[in-house]
């Protein structure tokens, strides 16, 4: 191998980045290279940086979101509706859904999805969690606002069979699916079109 | 801004990350969210690393590759012809060079290309090392694997005129330019079927 060539601090660095999700043997090179022409101030603060991170980030006791405190700048926040609850993943759709900046309720992250084929089951994702919060604060609506694949659909499933079979009072909806803004038709899956149909709203005049 | 919700200790690592070449703030964010779930094993090593290559990286006395000692195993190695130069721009070509494992001769890394619009000179690629190394070495070729850019081109000219104006009895050469294997000729760009062109070569019965 080629790699061999390069000093060993270089390949060390290599190994490490090509761990990280979405990095290549290329686009590795690149950063390490890249890292090569950076200050020794850059170093130290990366350093100090990952030290950090390495004592764990705390999660909001209320809503799982990643948080320094022991509640999340959401759940602490009083303007927020604490009657509407949005179901998410993980923290990382928190952040999208807040950039639009129109949803005023509060949150819950599960921290992952059921997936029976990898052994992923309810107690893994902490679905007990989300009883007993949709039990003891009663919201009058949950929000499920998980991705659109058959693990998302399961999990969504689940969760409002476990609502109904609670008898709590509370509204389940979904995000819509259908279309994205600015998609071409013709290169919509079947899927995808299949839901924008059957999604298909009244236009008034 | 709503990554102003995540915690200091995520935010700090985020913009580490996204300094890093082809790392834009989502692939940063899921990288960020994978080192959560990293052991405290792979964080020791990670600091050590970063330490190991902030103490900075040698480069070889004769070639200027990127090395632990004071000369390349490219070098060291006496198998390789030394009557042969191949000057690249940085240790990455000699990594993909070195990766088809046909050339059999020795490198010269420039450490840049001529750019006259961004202000680099000939005295910043160390356009001299190379020519001093041309005196004393002599060998019989130099082969100018640069990238075929403006730099490269202009670089390559610079580099040859050189070799004449020094009188010395060196033949330089340049890669082929051409159809990349696989490329389709329908989606190749004017220059490059232009090369292609210009380049053809005669097919023996």
């Amino acid at each position: 191998m080629s790699i061999a060539l390069l000093p060993e601090a270089l390949r060390n660095i290599l190994e490490d980045l090509e761990r990280f999700p979405g990095i290549g043997p290329r686009s590795a090179q690149r950063i390490a290279f890249s890292l090569l022409n950076e200050s020794p101030d850059f170093f130290v603060k990366l350093q100090e940086d990952i030290a950090q991170l390495a004592k764990g980030i705390a999660k909001c006791q209320t809503c799982g979101m990643l948080t320094d405190g022991v509640k999340c700048k959401i759940c602490l926040d009083e303007k927020r509706e604490k009657n509407v609850l949005c179901v998410v993943e993980s923290s990382l759709d928190i952040i999208a859904i807040e950039r639009i900046g129109e949803y005023r309720g509060v949150f819950h992250v599960l921290g992952g999805l059921l997936s029976p084929l990898d052994h992923v089951g309810p107690e893994d994702i902490g679905i007990d969690l989300l009883i007993n919060r949709l039990v003891q604060e009663k919201p009058s609506e949950i929000i499920l606002a998980l991705n659109p694949s058959t693990e998302g659909e399961t999990t969504a499933l689940f969760i409002k069979k476990i609502v109904s079979q609670n008898n709590l009072e509370i509204t389940v909806t979904r995000l819509a699916q259908g279309l994205p803004t600015g998609a071409a038709l013709e290169y919509a899956d079947d899927l995808t079109i299949s839901h924008a149909f059957s999604g298909r709203r009244t236009l008034t005049r």
